[in-house]
């Protein structure tokens, strides 16, 4: 019936190509991630007949494998038994800082909004979560506790424009969460009569003389069959982090980073499929770029250096933003200096790789200009003895001269630490996951949500940013696509 | 027989939708700036009938806008006359270093290798050129020099990286030269039986059942009509920097630049009608980002500082580079500081916000904090009197300590200052331009050329390659567009 191969994803099938649609269903969702879960969930409680494709033997996505995190906020039940006030116009204005450059406005302003509702919601599929806060930022708890800082929330400058809150809620399971949380939707799945066709790839969507997509050309046991969507196809199959010629074109940066946070089904495939439709993509040079260098949080009393010797950012911000700056503004080269006071080893097993009784030998050894990090040194040690960072406004909790010797440096650049990436680019799409095509219109039939799209996230990244935005327009494209009754029957 | 507006440039029409071509051509040419006519130049010389439209009332593009300068190297017969040594293979190690990150390395090398002769064509269409060398680098020469320095070859890490020559050739005329120019070739496609038809406005593509591209819909005194092109439909309609809505999309960055280089065709119609056609668009997010604090060139002594105090670049590299540095990773916050020796109005007109006797009262007045500049300008004085600058290697002929008080502040900030920014995002091209789909195959019939596409530049930019590449690639277009042949006329 097609040429085509499997990695050629994105050119759409004209409708009167099309002999025979050997299925038919409402709403036809491309992937079990956790956007593909609850947009099934959705449109299955309004009474849309959904099929769901999952290329892999189970559903579970990049969800799966995560830690879990969830970021949600404006005051949830686990927000108020840990005893943080939060409204949705603080968490607003946290995310429009934190997110850019160029956030998504609308989105964010929705989803701030609608965060406690969709909190609930997560718990009345099942998902249990405890009203305990966990102290340490930056990771998913070892423990079942409910919350913790995932962002840069506390840290200058996010403190000074939005009231400081815990926002990543993490599921009642020690350590990463997201299998858990991922068989707890899936559990409530199974509840409704929403089927599952696993071992079933996508490999185009099928359009109609208008453009309207109608349906989609998938493979399944070796054969390719056309199945017909009456309201809408939900394209909800990941990024691209797992495609390397897709890095290389459009996000070259990442593709220096080896850690790449995803499953094998993130191979841009949603993406290209929508391309193929006429729709249109935003933001492809953007990621997440997680850099561990904490916990433990000791460590943030630290100073990040670049290879001037100079300190770049403040050392108490999320880690995923301290990446950034390392990769994009850095060229990927940066130290952690540390004296012997604060060291460990970081849970993210950067390596000491300078060890030395006076700044000027950890200089040596790292091969930066003599006396350059001994100046970074002098004027930050000065200082930070008065709890004071005047450049970078790290917080006083985190600010201690590093004066205990010896100093050690641990190793940042790019090819030596984690640098933890998934792509945050993607389909352009309106609230309810219609997708837009380069003239901002939406294409009729086709909805998109979670990695396949440009979300919450336009650059800027907080831990569980990606998982809130995935199942909250999830379930918006779900709801939005049983009900669209444009297309005729 | 349409109702789409003129904004809406994206979706193809299909060609059973067409009643009646109205007109028909070998190769239709969107655009008459510099990509344009060198296409048009090329396929008409191959013996291809062309019809180029162009949407104002007479061509020139951006390029006649423009300084002229245009890039080219590996021996011309300009640089020899200046004597400077190149090579195809030091030309390519430059562009290769500077380019990035991710340059398109087959048309850096292929370009690299055919510089010369496409020096030669330029000069055979009639755009006389002088063998004489402007020795102050970084904008058009006041004089007919033919030759400047126009990017940072002169200039750490690249002057390390590949023998340093001047590439910016200037044609023989005063100062900007791109008007004059875009009249050279334009006098020469006068010679040529070239059909040019004004006022013209493309506005989408035609495409075949295949998805091949076999003509256009182009506005023409208030009608539309459908124009048949036998082989070839090439866009070269310029970029989308004056094109807000796409830059709030693509390229938020860029968009709080108010100087935007660019016509008022540069609105991204081009590659929104490409998008249409089901091409691939790549680094949108990409810019040509200039802040122009030298000339004069004395200026390049003082040092370029961000918002800690600290300096962040090697102040004597193309001011195009300092400033992709200072928008992107300084947040588009900086100053150039100066002393009473080297102080000068730069051209860019940058305003002189702080004036002290000493570093602290320039950090008084800029609110940065005490003591920051003041070290900044204690280990950067120390090294200058050496002739060394150990952070960030700007060359010794810059070099000085600025301790003659007064010193002054000069505003640098983006909401301050020039930021002449213009698009290096587009259509992704192979070397002859066809334009390829997001899965890597070519979409028959359609060709694109200069801004439209992403060419040599994937982001970082030196001075004449935008027109180097316009002409170059705009030419291989044309060639290609008259010899295909897969279209049955």
């Amino acid at each position: 019936m097609t040429k085509q191969t499997r990695a050629s994803a994105a050119v759409a099938r004209n409708e009167n190509e099309i002999a025979h649609w050997e299925r038919s269903t409402d709403v036809l969702i491309v992937g079990l991630g956790g956007a593909g879960v609850c947009a099934a969930l959705e449109a299955s409680r309004l009474g849309a007949d959904v099929l769901v494709l999952e290329r892999t033997a189970a559903g579970g996505g990049t969800t799966a494998l995560s830690g879990g995190l969830i970021y949600c906020g404006g005051g949830t039940s686990v927000q108020k038994a840990c005893g943080f006030e939060d409204s949705p116009e603080e968490m607003f204005k946290y995310l429009m800082a934190a997110c850019g450059p160029g956030p998504d406005e609308t989105k964010i302003r929705l989803y701030s909004e609608n965060s406690v509702e969709h909190f609930d919601w997560l718990v009345a599929q099942g998902v249990p979560f405890r009203g305990t806060f966990h102290p340490e930022s930056g990771t998913e708890p070892p423990t079942q506790d409910g919350l913790i800082f995932s962002g840069s929330e506390n840290a200058y400058p996010f403190s000074e424009i939005a009231k400081p809150a815990a926002r990543g809620h993490h599921p009642a399971k020690e350590g990463a969460a997201g299998g858990f949380f991922m068989q707890k939707l899936l559990a409530a799945l199974h509840k409704t009569n929403v089927t599952v066709q696993c071992n079933a790839s996508c490999q185009s969507l099928v359009i109609d003389r208008d453009g309207a997509v109608v349906g989609a050309i998938v493979r399944i046991d070796q054969k390719e069959i056309a199945i017909r969507a009456r309201r809408g196809v939900i394209l909800a199959a990941g990024g691209f982090v797992n495609n390397k010629e897709m890095l290389r074109r459009y996000a070259p940066e990442l593709l220096r980073c080896r850690f790449r946070v995803g499953c094998e089904g993130d191979d841009g495939s949603g993406i290209r499929m929508g391309l193929g439709a006429g729709a249109d993509a935003i933001r492809m040079h953007a990621g997440s770029i997680s850099l561990p260098y904490y916990p433990p949080k000791q460590l943030k009393k630290g100073i990040l250096i670049n290879r001037q010797g100079q300190r770049f950012i403040n050392e108490d911000v999320y880690y995923g933003r301290a990446g950034e700056y390392a990769l994009l503004r850095q060229e990927g080269k940066a130290y952690l200096i540390v004296d012997d006071e604060i060291y460990a080893k970081p849970l993210g097993g950067m390596e000491l790789v300078a060890v030395g009784e006076t700044a000027s030998e950890i200089e040596t050894t790292l091969g930066l200009a003599p006396g350059s990090l001994q100046s970074t040194l002098d004027f930050y040690n000065t200082h930070a003895a008065r709890g004071e960072d005047p450049l970078f406004h790290k917080g006083k909790t985190e600010l201690k001269p590093l004066t205990q010797a010896p100093l050690g440096a641990l190793d940042l650049t790019c090819e030596k630490a984690i640098y933890a990436v998934f792509t945050l680019g993607g389909l352009r799409t309106a609230i309810d996951g219609e997708v837009f095509n380069p003239d901002g219109r939406m294409i009729p039939g086709l909805y998109a949500a979670g990695r396949t799209t440009s979300g919450l996230c336009a650059q800027g990244y907080s831990s569980g940013l990606s998982i809130a935005d995935a199942t909250y327009f999830g379930r918006r494209a779900g709801m939005a696509a049983a009900k669209n009754d444009t297309k005729k029957s």
